[in-house]
């Protein structure tokens, strides 16, 4: 599509996934996958959590952090329906088995063979090995609620 | 979290969902939603297709875009498993129903009234106007697989 003045400026800022609970969701998304958590909206039924990976080597404060959450890329918000966390078993579906429809996010990686290693070693589960199948160069994680996460490397 | 020298490099780089109709949903995301269509891979039974917003203003080439697909965030990969066009109704789940999971994906804009109207004069259909709500400041649109696409401001 040609560069139109109608739709400058307009980015795709976020992916909302809802999780069972928090406590297990935001280590897995800060300590495991490496996001900042940048900010929590708190409701009265249900709570959003904010997280998106810091391009700035770490020279962002909590404030630019924040001010920045709608004005850039690459944020993924959890919701968290108060009281899920004391369900028994998996309140929530991946999309991959019937009824299909969202897939999968992903993340892109500088070497994917170091960070699926990582991620063997935080004993992550995976969907699909680089080693399986035909496609060597993508692994499938799953996070705690079982939604799928792509790991491919930046340069194919 | 601090930042890690261990996951420096990674990117929120896509989301993936699946579509029933190539030529309905490569119009709406370009024309309607402003994305660049950046790049096209066909497999045996399926064809991925990639948006995402232009920052460059237009300045960047086709190449610059492809090489740039895995290399930047908010990208958008569409899953067309072949054959699903000619299918009565929509295939495909929104995860806003049982069984609920993914919940939407969401662009900021500069004037949310602005591209409100526009969506409006487009015949894009509403799940949730400005009006709409306890939120006016929010707005949900519908993609044409029932996806959710909210739409706000980069400064609230």
């Amino acid at each position: 599509m040609p560069y139109s003045e109608e739709t400058a400026g307009y980015r795709f800022n976020h992916t909302m996934l809802r999780i069972k609970d928090p406590n297990i969701s935001i280590p897995f998304y800060t300590d495991i996958i490496g996001m900042d958590f940048i900010q929590k909206l708190e409701f009265s039924d249900f709570t959003l959590y904010f997280f998106a990976f810091d391009h700035t080597k770490g020279k962002a404060t909590e404030t630019e952090k924040k001010q920045g959450r709608l004005n850039r890329e690459g944020i993924l918000e959890l919701t968290h329906n108060h009281g899920t966390e004391v369900l028994e078993g998996n309140p929530y579906h991946s999309g991959n088995s019937e009824p299909r429809g969202f897939g999968h996010i992903a993340i892109t990686v500088p070497d994917v063979e170091a960070a699926c290693a990582r991620f063997e070693r935080l004993g992550v589960p995976f969907q699909k090995r680089l080693t399986d199948g035909k496609m060597k160069h993508i692994a499938f994680i799953l996070d705690p609620d079982g939604y799928w996460i792509e790991v491919l490397q930046h340069t194919l």
